[in-house]
């Protein structure tokens, strides 16, 4: 069967949100390669974004995570947080983008994440040896580029204002949430 | 009904690996919270030797965790590491119990790990506030206790025999999978 979305598709937010929502293990059944090696890292940051809007749909928190292989470009693994939604007190954006992925040598890939990386998942991202990090919101949150940077990763910045709106829209609505991600139920008591 | 296991029952290694093979949830049904109460740090410890056993007995790595309330003495989240078993990149011991655990105030709350936690757990456990780590082996690897100890984090070591030789074992079986657990698979195609 020929594949629905074709190097001629158009890229927009639609289709985009549709590769966002396909499981990963789908697409190569729905989405030609020749279509992913047209899309720029904008491209992927934003099906992070819809990703992290799918997460804010499901009252969780709205981060986003998407691996791509450097050589290929197509998805090898893509998620968001699912603090709320499965009751993890660490599963972030980059850490289910990484467990979809499976057991893979990311040294050959680039992860995009919506947010800053938490301290945590900074730590994940080095020691499972990415080579290369963008970071799609250094508004709202930031911190460990430099660090990636001292343990060999390429770090860029790649802001997507649809992104940065949506977690300040989210952080306004729960703030208590957004702390507890970030450090736990043990901060939010403590205030 | 009455609880099968009660403040009378001996502690043995066989009602241990009863409770470390029973769902957590389950555990409120069938032991007395009489017989947690009477349980020593050695006995918890070896909960997550057993439970390293039973990932190692899946053809995993073996290292276990166990997550309970420093007050009631309670069993909140156990686990143990599925590098092998769930395809995942990281869900070590200490993130296994962490999620088994789900969202809770990890303040009021120790953590017991087989293993010397990596940089990645250690970071998890210093953000979700734990108040303190009980470690069951720096003999087969270590580096991250004062690290813990910079972040206010109660350290204490608890060698556990069983936990170090079945490491031991399994480390000279798998060398390759060893690595990868620890840097990723990154580093094993690195050499």
């Amino acid at each position: 069967m020929q594949p629905y979305i074709t190097l001629d598709t158009p890229v927009t937010d639609e289709v985009l949100n549709l590769i966002a929502h396909l499981p990963t293990k789908s697409l190569a059944a729905v989405v030609a390669p020749a279509f992913f090696k047209k899309l720029t890292n904008e491209n992927f940051m934003r099906i992070g974004v819809l990703l992290a809007q799918k997460g804010y749909d499901e009252g969780g928190c709205p981060i986003g995570g998407v691996v791509i292989d450097n050589e290929t470009r197509q998805i090898i693994g893509k998620g968001h947080n699912t603090l709320v939604q499965d009751n993890d007190p660490y599963n972030h954006g980059e850490t289910s983008a990484i467990r979809d992925a499976g057991r893979q040598d990311f040294s050959r890939m680039t992860i995009f994440t919506t947010l800053s990386p938490c301290d945590i998942c900074a730590t994940l991202l080095y020691m499972r040896g990415f080579s290369r990090v963008i970071v799609g919101d250094v508004t709202s949150a930031s911190g460990n580029e430099d660090l990636l940077r001292s343990k060999g990763v390429t770090v860029d910045i790649l802001e997507d204002p649809m992104g940065i709106a949506l977690y300040a829209k989210y952080r306004r609505e729960k703030p208590d949430l957004d702390i507890e991600d970030w450090k736990g139920l043990a901060a939010v008591h403590k205030g």
